[in-house]
């Protein structure tokens, strides 16, 4: 069955697996509200910890924190430490971090332009089904 | 001091929430690794509801037929059913929903160029953090 699946179409299963896993894994992981909200901020320049709090409104410490972490796991932002007191901690996008600002514009384009269109679908969808 | 902040910063917090918010809110949607799957197979053109399922391999029955209702909702992909014995059911990608592919694209591009970083990122923060 898979071979004519593949024959007839030009990606594979095996091909349309490798492009689609790495990018729901990353989706999966950026995709938060939190976290695409901190990269836009970042890419404004570096921020400081309290800065980020104030810029993300309604973000929580414990929620700001775990986001922050997560990101620098996965080697998109660098924490900058500055010895003074009290101590200043300052968080940038790495290169890598960076390179997300134009592929993330082109959705957030995508999205701002076709979100009436995708409520308004839902909320006839809803109608036509509830 | 949310104005200290907008003079500072080229990105406003209020304009931050402006793009991050319907982004956050299409990614959350459609971030997850079958709709993504799905949406890339169908980037083809229509398929049965059967070619999808040999398609995704490993999906379950239950999982994509939820998928593809989800997407149907959101109004990025049609739904078409054949009157013969037994029913055929196509899937198709909107207008709105074939848009995507570009934006996607580039985030699949980004994704498979960094995914090896990102994975040594993370293995060496867990080794330096566990």
């Amino acid at each position: 069955m898979e071979s004519l699946v593949t024959e007839t179409k030009p990606h594979s299963a095996a091909e349309c697996s490798r492009i689609a896993r790495p990018l729901a894994d990353v989706l999966g992981r950026i995709g938060s509200r939190w976290t695409i909200h901190v990269i836009i901020a970042l890419t404004n320049g570096p921020m400081r910890f309290s800065e980020l709090k104030r810029h993300l409104e309604g973000i929580s410490q414990k929620m700001l924190t775990q986001t922050l972490r997560d990101l620098e796991a996965d080697g998109l932002v660098t924490r900058t430490v500055t010895p003074i007191i009290p101590p200043r901690v300052d968080y940038e996008l790495t290169e890598m971090g960076m390179e997300l600002r134009i592929p993330l514009a082109g959705i957030a384009e995508w999205a701002s332009r076709n979100s009436p269109a995708i409520n308004r679908s839902r909320a006839n969808h809803a109608q036509a089904n509830g």
